[in-house]
């Protein structure tokens, strides 16, 4: 479902083409402020073609908050936000798919909905739903940060180009509030010219390509989360694989480091002041599912986009034959960029809900 | 929480030291005959030192199943098991927890329980628990097997020593039935003496390391999952995270697939007869959440065993000062293994819960 | 929270005098045809001051739905309806809260949510937030129709003055029918004078009064419901108690039932045909908190509205003392009789979730 | 099902006849220090034939807690507590459903489950599985007694005997330590000879008797509750109505109150000091679904035991027709003398949930 949270709920709802999409977030603290610039800021960092764009403001994509805020505080009743659709067309598609786009939700939503679901523009699978994440994720980081919790995300590929990775047991509060802002992020900002040819080539070619974001979460005291189902892994996972084109999900050295033997990959604890610390931090910053009060750090594998200009082979499903489609209109041939504050914003709604569940919301 | 699941809950309780270690399955149709030698073959599986042995029984890991089952088939009511702790020592240990073991949760746990959880052995954080949970997966496994599910999984890396990975378009049952019974599962059995030797090196010099696991879920008819946050991946990953020392998951071509432009990783689609399939299966079987009837695919990484019995440093948390610590006692130097059917479980468990969100069970 | 659900999940929000009201139903089940002009005689029942108007159809409470619905079919995405307040004054209330009024919420948010809460109009506490509520009931039942299942429900009493109650072991269509399209809803029609006189004494004696509804669900099949805390009792009544102003719940005899021995109080079964059938229904349809096949009947306590224009004694939180109170404004002298279709759809959403239960939506 | 809570969980699991039963507690703060004679006081309240036994402690019923305690403390892992079945018979019933027990979960719980269910003395439906819940309860007052919240309730009425009710607005310390340790519990103990009579009179004439049950919860704070769907009325409802023969619960002046015009039922505020108090407590300490401060005072209707030794018509579920029952075995011909220990159990598991819900546990 298009839910999830215990302390912290959301539900977000809307299709690409139909009046509008928008989320509920229950369960806030009452009296935050909610600065409505920094809401916008982050809502446009998403946004599709503003990467380069000089305002932050794009009517289109702007949410009208319909409740839960009062003289912009919250006011600890559920918080909606409604982000119209400017692109709803009167005629009626009559909804009949025909030829599902290979490797997107297309086929397999139709047989989960039994061909009613709405499929112009992808309906409720559309990344433009990611909208609403953000929206929530955005409210949730000025919450966090109140409390000295940052988050923030880079580019880390784009097909084989990378940037730097984070140096997880030393994250400095500059570099957070940089990438937390960025259209473009990176660490290497070298690499972005790089980056920005390859998806070029692509978009020249009707290609994508996909790639992988490291996102970091500083600040958290150690204690927070619990063992088994609702450790910080698991509950950042089960958000982040809500993002359409995520893959997979790692944490710390993840992957990589299952090549390291235990001598290698342990990381030795010290006092730092009063403080436990480790002197490197393969451990993603989570010990057991609960933080260790070193930074949460993790990757997200994020395929290409499946829709492409290019001739593809696919099924006719009325009727019942193999054929050839080309998928029309303009994709982005790397969501990557934009999917960046769409992970920063999963991981502050996922992070809400651990602080909840350990009494420090 | 040690409690997962809607539609089928299980609650996990049991502390390594403790009286005993057990689950309750809430939430299973009722009249599901349940074997209980199929059972003890899969607890068989997980249990320390038996992975040469001759007899899939252990008296000591011996469950006892306390309600739900009347003449072997499921009663609709909860199904507790129970596994008797027989290494629990009288003499109170006083609970004093000097320094914890380098990214072992020793030290998270202290701080989240205010330095009262159980850490003799670990405790509720032991590898033991996972003991419960290959229970569940055991009778959740042949539920699914009489829906024409099979869920099987391998050691897909030691270290740098690789397996074959499944080929995701075409899984034989045959190979699922000799991985889901194996005790040192490989597709290319010929790696088991390359891995044996690596894992025997870090034993000989008191270390330990990590690998991979690549697990396959077959049969599953299109149409299984839900979008955003109760899709397939969400819903895996989220029981996958609670088995210690996982440290990533990834789903079809998962990280490695973020190289590849659209072209080359979208899956065309063709009609099998009336049946529609793809040609590849690079999206690991699910596309916007949803199983598309490809066989599911996914690998999780395992961190090496952070309980080496080199000379560690850390801290000591009641003189405050940095020391160096000796983990006594013998511990696996590759848990990779025993792992094989864990993750199968929580496979298993994860399938159970999707079947029932769409009346499929 | 105002989130509810498992299967079938509804998300409420809004405030009195914010910009809108509305509700997120996630979960249903797509291919369902929803009438809009049922769903608009519902809200009509519930809406203030129509209960002897000629149309249906208020302009102000008027829903927009803006997901989850293409050409008036359920897609299966969350279906998000939003009603606009067009009594949202500009003016800033400042939010002070001084005098609590009396059995009203009024004191207790301002405890819980520490002064935040919107409490213009009573904010998220306001009885305005059962409109999203029936709406979204609106939706269950006519799904629940075609799977010939009818919920209605009457003005049990007011006051002293009583309705005739159900035949719990024989409710006729009919009877449901009128009932549930009844703006002053009564098996014994000629009770509405009296009613309506003893609300018009109280109206004129700045004073409100209670009252009873009692509710009927016909044409569930036995079988639903789960035992403990997924019982029918259990799950009707965590959302009765999110209507406003109830103070109790009994289902079958409840409380009279308890005067009667277990001879004169059991149900004896017998066969109709082939069907298990009770000839009386002291049980009200349940039985261990499943479904016995027969009419599942309850009634709901509705507490006296606590808004009266007489003066009351209460305090100031601003100067901390007390204080004496007159509540201005026009207020429901009775809330029953606008009561009656939430009972209903609280009923009609806690029926679909039951049914998701058993695999049967 | 049988599982509850989102902060604090409860999974109770067992039948009637199987090897045993017991409860899984989830979410315990860890360092709390439980009594275990405490603990077995409140099980010797709910055990049969105890009420005018000499000791509290019964072997048979003795809970045997397997995990999440340690030096009698919370470690804060799930507290396991298993209960021996000692009336477990060897030979098979066949599990053969004939004819059910009129009023009794016996036909819905064969529906449920198609027959699978263990029906040998009513299986998971039995009253036995209250021994779990009033376990949990134990472990839950003794952690709210630490906050100053007390619970106790009282035998409100046997059919038409009465107790005298609480004075709402003033509940004595005194009493509720009284209450909480009663076997028999009145407010009006001259009220236990009428009451025992009239049980005696029931049992000499092969029957049984329905009462109700009066429960107050003093010293929880204001503002302790969520609107909507977890209220304290819906929470402690959904716990309630979970246990067997509850068919009514209603708070503060309840199904009366609506009698009642809101100039009589309001509940006046004012100072006692620094602290907000209504003069009179109608509300029943609940206001808007949040704790006013005032105690919280609710009852239940308790039908009387199903179970009665008459002859009663019934069917036989095998042959298809009609049929005479009479149901062998003792039975307790009023189960409201022990479901008071029940009752206050599954507040104590409600508060301890609501609790957590506001950061206060």
């Amino acid at each position: 479902m298009s839910s999830w949270g215990n302390g912290v709920k959301i539900s977000i709802f809307g299709e690409s083409h139909g009046g509008g999409i928008g989320v509920v977030i229950d369960g806030l603290p009452s009296g935050e402020h909610i600065d409505r610039d920094a809401l916008l800021l982050q809502m446009a960092r998403r946004a599709p073609g503003k990467d380069k764009a000089a305002t932050p403001r794009s009517e289109a994509d702007q949410p009208e908050i319909l409740s839960g805020l009062l003289n912009d505080t919250t006011t600890g009743a559920p918080l909606c936000a409604v982000i119209r659709n400017t692109n709803t067309r009167s005629q009626d598609y009559g909804n009949v798919l025909s030829c599902p786009r290979p490797s997107h939700a297309d086929y397999t939503g139709f047989v989960r909905y039994k061909g009613f679901n709405d499929i112009r523009g992808g309906g409720h699978f559309s990344g433009r739903l990611t909208a609403p994440l953000v929206f929530a994720g955005a409210v949730a980081r000025q919450i966090l940060l109140r409390k000295g919790i940052r988050i923030a995300a880079h580019i880390c590929s784009v097909g084989n180009i990378t940037d730097k990775r984070f140096d997880p047991a030393n994250i400095p509060d500059a570099l957070m509030e940089r990438l937390s802002s960025a259209v473009f992020g990176l660490i290497d900002v070298g690499q972005e010219k790089p980056m920005r040819e390859l998806i070029e080539d692509c978009r020249l070619h009707c290609d994508s390509i996909g790639g992988t974001i490291e996102c970091a979460v500083t600040g958290v005291p150690a204690g927070v989360g619990s063992p088994m189902f609702d450790g910080i892994e698991n509950v950042f996972s089960s958000v982040l694989f809500g993002i359409p084109a995520v893959k997979g999900v790692e944490f710390g050295d993840g992957f990589d480091g299952t090549l390291l033997r235990g001598s290698q990959h342990n990381d030795a604890f010290y006092y730092d002041g009063d403080t436990v610390r480790t002197k490197t931090n393969r451990h993603g910053g989570i010990l057991g599912g609960i933080s260790s009060g070193m930074p949460i750090v993790f990757r997200t594998a994020i395929k290409a986009t499946p829709s492409i200009a290019q001739e593809q082979n696919t099924v006719d499903l009325q009727t019942k034959t193999n054929t050839v489609l080309s998928v029309n209109g303009r994709h982005d041939p790397c969501v990557v960029v934009r999917a960046v504050p769409v992970v920063e914003s999963a991981a502050a709604v996922a992070m809400l809900n651990l602080l909840k569940d350990v009494n420090m919301l």
